[in-house]
């Protein structure tokens, strides 16, 4: 299995803190040592670090800790791998391009009675059933909204479609965003916590580190952290129900109306 | 205008002195600061670090100096903007994927009268001419070979055939590779140098360093660099002609018979 890590937020705000106790889990921990990656939305661009190598040693990930990336949408993850070997084109977060926008992918679970039909757009490059069902995601987007983005409630109910037919051949949690929007699906174990004003101080479970978000935030900054497992100790991190797919705008999740 | 680098080898090298002497034109010996960005093939995994800032000042292009990637398929760029903003999706090279490979592409020119029609399946997610080219050449391409990439020969007809109705619309130096295949065009202006045994030292033309390869190489190893203008001022580089699209493979250009 594989770990999950995301963020979204009203004011672009670096993941620092987070990925800092995620990391740990990549060797120290906890297992998921076959590899790791992040990407950072930055408008419509969309920057992407990957490894093989367990995030606790990668030099790039000890740049990615120290360096912070300013960004409103992230997705990370970290690997252990049940199919596929640790090679580079099986880590996670996978990105492809729909409707003249970065899409990007990851995935914590196993799909193991999906067997993928002939794709019409988009092929895996790597070997993991992740990519696969990322490819056929895509692929039915594109096949219902073959031109454009459709609105976010149209999006939302087709996506929701996709999922749940995929979900069906295994453990399915997910995190999914173009930059613009955000998707978190639960299948098994997915939490998340809103941090907004008043800010307190976090704790993390995975390495001693507290952090004090009120000397860095402003009154008015909002952001959601989506993670497999709580990271720190003394918040209050609310669990996904199973199958239940939330999309996060600005920091909070956000109701779809029928 | 910007530049590129690329460099083939016929086993994994890292890149690191051809990309300290190349990143400081981003900024210190010549103009090209408005971002930058190289690709690292890994087998069918490809590595991509890009970033908006200066090569000479940023703290990725730092790591990647100082950290040795090894791979037998890179492209870098660095930007000088003419179309398109300062901005992360302007940086190239640019990626997307074709039966089941990921495709890198970079771009020194201007392409002023192309006019991109409707495309089938890939769409720029920025507004350079260049990331336009490049999915042209995407579509182009699946629309001939829709199922399976071709042998090199077909594969090079086509791309050449395609290169020409493009370059017709302005300056097209380009690199573009896929981790198996590596293509570099020239328009107006494009080097390479081969480095094979007896192998000696080469000495930087925008920094005061030099490498002696013979202590750092085995008899058989074998290393394309292209750069659009030579990198090194004590080594004989080969300058393409105009409109010339050479394939490289293990290190060398290799022939395409009719």
């Amino acid at each position: 299995m594989c770990q999950l890590l995301g963020m979204n937020c009203n004011i672009p705000t670096d993941i620092c803190f987070s990925f800092e106790g995620f990391c740990e889990r990549g060797g120290k921990t906890d297992e998921h040592q076959d590899g790791w990656g992040i990407a950072f939305f930055e408008g419509k661009g969309c920057r992407l670090f990957l490894d093989a190598k367990p995030s606790t040693v990668s030099p790039i990930a000890e740049l990615v800790k120290r360096y912070p990336i300013h960004s409103t949408h992230v997705i990370a993850h970290i690997r252990k791998a049940t199919k596929g070997e640790i090679k580079l084109e099986n880590c996670h977060p996978f990105r492809r391009e729909l409707w003249g926008r970065y899409w990007v992918f990851a995935h914590n679970g196993d799909l193991l009675t999906f067997e993928p039909n002939n794709y019409q757009f988009y092929q895996a490059v790597g070997t993991t059933d992740s990519e696969q069902a990322f490819c056929f995601i895509l692929d039915q987007l594109r096949q219902e909204f073959p031109h454009d983005k459709p609105p976010l409630k149209k999006l939302y109910y087709t996506l929701n479609k996709i999922t749940l037919s995929l979900a069906n051949h295994g453990i399915f949690n997910y995190l999914l965003s173009d930059g613009e929007s955000f998707f978190a699906h639960c299948s098994t174990n997915l939490h998340y916590i809103i941090r907004q004003a008043p800010f307190g101080a976090a704790h993390l479970i995975d390495q001693d580190v507290t952090v004090d978000f009120k000397a860095l935030t402003r009154e008015s900054d909002r952001v959601a952290i989506i993670a497999t497992t709580p990271l720190t100790d003394n918040e209050i991190w609310t669990a996904l129900q199973p199958n239940q797919l939330i999309a996060f705008q600005d920091g909070l999740p956000i109701t779809i109306e029928h």
